[in-house]
């Protein structure tokens, strides 16, 4: 049985999604897809623009046929921590085959990278601490010392966002000597930030929300977007009359960095040395997200960066909560959001030699790293009116996966 | 020169305050009055109904002198650290009398029952400790165990709010050596908790806020209230479309409650071991504050001591912060809110002889319990919309004080 893994975001599933998806079960003759799927927050550190439970629901409509959360911990992480996560679970649930879109569209390269790295592994890491020091961010300074290391040889191009998630992946795959084989399929069209539209049929998640938020309607995205997404927007819009974005957030983040302490800011999960003053400095003028980030940022780091300890402040992450994460963690259960009926089977035939405890209710389960997907998913949930607002959240515990 | 000092919470300012403050000068012939006002929060738990620069206006409006902000560490404290922050910042201002409303209506049993507490305090504070073990709130087991150690004696009644709150500025001018003689004005009408409009021109701050916030109109308690408060309140709507309310601020305690661990929620002030468990347990399902607190309350907690120990929350004002803060303490500093011509000259006038920094500009002054007013300050704007929200952030800084 040919089981084809492959890690998303949905947000929200586009043609460039559903491209990738039917590729991936295509070229590995798959009869099962599993997706590992991030939560109400993703990796940019923003809340996805919808619930993770109406995301599950695009991603069965579209032919995946188990949707695995991928727990906070690991979807709000830099590449190397969110691979780790999401390959653990895809290697726990028997995957033979995991599918990546890339810029390259050649797997060779990636596994050839991986190897000349983990061989040159003490050059490269003294190479990015002399980069880091000259002042730049992190990711930065990684691709520089790459660059400098591999001058001449024909590797991965390790700027380029989704060969970099790719190159982890497989560095994941065989640091935790997963029986998974990588496989990479080219991304066609949009490239990962790309605001413009290109294509008639294909574009950037970036650029759909973008065009989403600027018009409040989703009329003009239709041609981007299969139906079950323009159905799954609709629908959630109707229910909650709203679309997650950070500056709906705003308040709550600009609450809590105002009535903390220094202190308190300096046990957030990643707050760095420093950062807490320009935070505690910027906040009370800044009138929105975008204005306070614009304020606070400097080149030591990225946007990205910035917004994921927005995150953990705005969810309340400490480094006392993820005391025990460190970058090669694996996932410790597999949170279920929906299955298709083979997924169903699949699951069943399996279920016995799965090391992982499968979590398909909330309120079965304790674990410290659910705890902080609890609190995600409340955070998440504050922006709406009451009685919605108590209902999501008792909805959060109740909820089983969603069956097509 | 006759100073009278008087203490106030004005939320609104209304007809019984006039009559009070106007007897008050009479009966002292006073040349000065100072008022100790408390700031966005107040003794209950609440937030004001306006911001305490607007109920400043409406003081000064009404032949105030000095308008003097009582710091949120005493101001939403019980009765007998609320008094001892009142007393001490009356006295640093060279107060002659004291004036306060009181059900009794005459001094002497006030002094009579602090002389009589003192000497019986042994006593007094064994049986305290007898009736909190029945299980009973603390401020009834401090009723009870006076009734028990009175009894047969024509002491002070001190089940009365008023009686209790007048009890303790005796007490603590006792305590303080203040050179304050008590003076005491019978209320007349309107008790303190009347929720009923029984005589055509004197309501209680209750009933008034109540009669505002069900009928969202200040319409009809004009003839409860004098021209000032009128135009205040319609003023701060103008400006502002809010009248601040606890439900108004319910998300963000919802929020701040499920996003603690249970462990930074021991962490905050007059949190009460086991409190934090019923809050957690119930802050999901509750719609709203009143709803939330009905299901936390237990006989245990009063509605006022629950209420305040969610401000705390609310202001994340923690056992730390107030780590040296004791039932005795006195005010380190004097924050001039507002001054007519009058005033301002009486305090160039005593300058030099006070005792504790004037502080006319937050910026001007640092300490740890001046950290705690900003931060009551922030949470209480954070329900405005940006940019007001970020003007009004600002202003706290910048403002000077009001005069008139």
């Amino acid at each position: 049985m040919n089981v084809v893994g492959i890690v998303v975001e949905y947000n929200p599933f586009h043609n460039g999604h559903l491209f990738h998806l039917q590729e991936s079960i295509k070229e590995t003759d798959a009869d099962i897809v599993i997706a590992v799927m991030s939560g109400n927050f993703l990796q940019r550190g923003e809340p996805a623009i919808t619930s993770k439970w109406n995301r599950t629901k695009m991603a069965l409509a579209s032919g995946v046929d188990l949707v695995i959360e991928l727990p906070y911990v690991f979807a709000t992480q830099k590449a190397e921590t969110f691979a780790n996560g999401a390959i653990s679970i895809l290697n726990a649930l028997k995957c033979n085959t995991l599918c990546f879109g890339s810029e390259l569209g050649v797997i060779d390269p990636f596994v050839a990278t991986n190897e000349f790295l983990l061989e040159k592994k003490q050059e490269y890491d003294q190479l990015i601490k002399k980069y880091v020091k000259t002042g730049v961010s992190y990711p930065t300074a990684m691709t520089l010392a790459f660059k400098e290391l591999t001058e001449g040889k024909a590797l991965l191009d390790l700027s380029l966002p989704n060969n970099i998630l790719g190159f982890h992946y497989v560095k994941s795959i065989a640091l935790q000597k997963a029986a998974i084989t990588p496989h990479t399929i080219k991304r066609t069209s949009a490239n990962y930030h790309d605001e413009d539209f290109s294509s008639p049929t294909i574009a950037s998640a970036t650029s759909i929300r973008k065009a989403i938020f600027s018009n409040e309607s989703i009329h003009n995205i239709t041609s981007y977007i299969p139906p079950c997404t323009v159905e799954g927007l609709n629908h959630y819009i109707q229910e909650n009359s709203i679309l997650h974005h950070w500056e709906e957030y705003f308040q709550l983040l600009k609450y809590t960095v105002m009535t903390m302490t220094l202190e308190e800011l300096r046990f957030i999960y990643e707050m760095e040395e420093g950062l807490e003053y320009r935070m505690k400095k910027f906040i009370g003028e800044s009138t929105n997200f975008k204005e306070f980030l614009e304020k606070v940022k400097t080149k030591r780091y990225t946007w990205t960066r910035l917004q994921r300890v927005c995150t953990h402040i705005l969810t309340r992450t400490t480094k006392l909560q993820l005391k025990h994460m460190n970058s090669n963690e694996t996932s410790p259960y597999i949170r279920l959001l929906g299955m298709s009926k083979s997924g169903q089977n699949y699951l069943r035939s399996i279920k016995k030699h799965v090391p992982l405890p499968i979590v398909s209710k909330l309120s079965s389960f304790k674990h410290p790293f659910i705890e902080v997907d609890i609190k995600a998913s409340f955070t998440y949930n504050m922006i709406f009116q009451e009685p919605n607002r108590s209902y999501l959240i008792k909805q959060e515990f109740a909820q089983t996966p969603i069956t097509v």
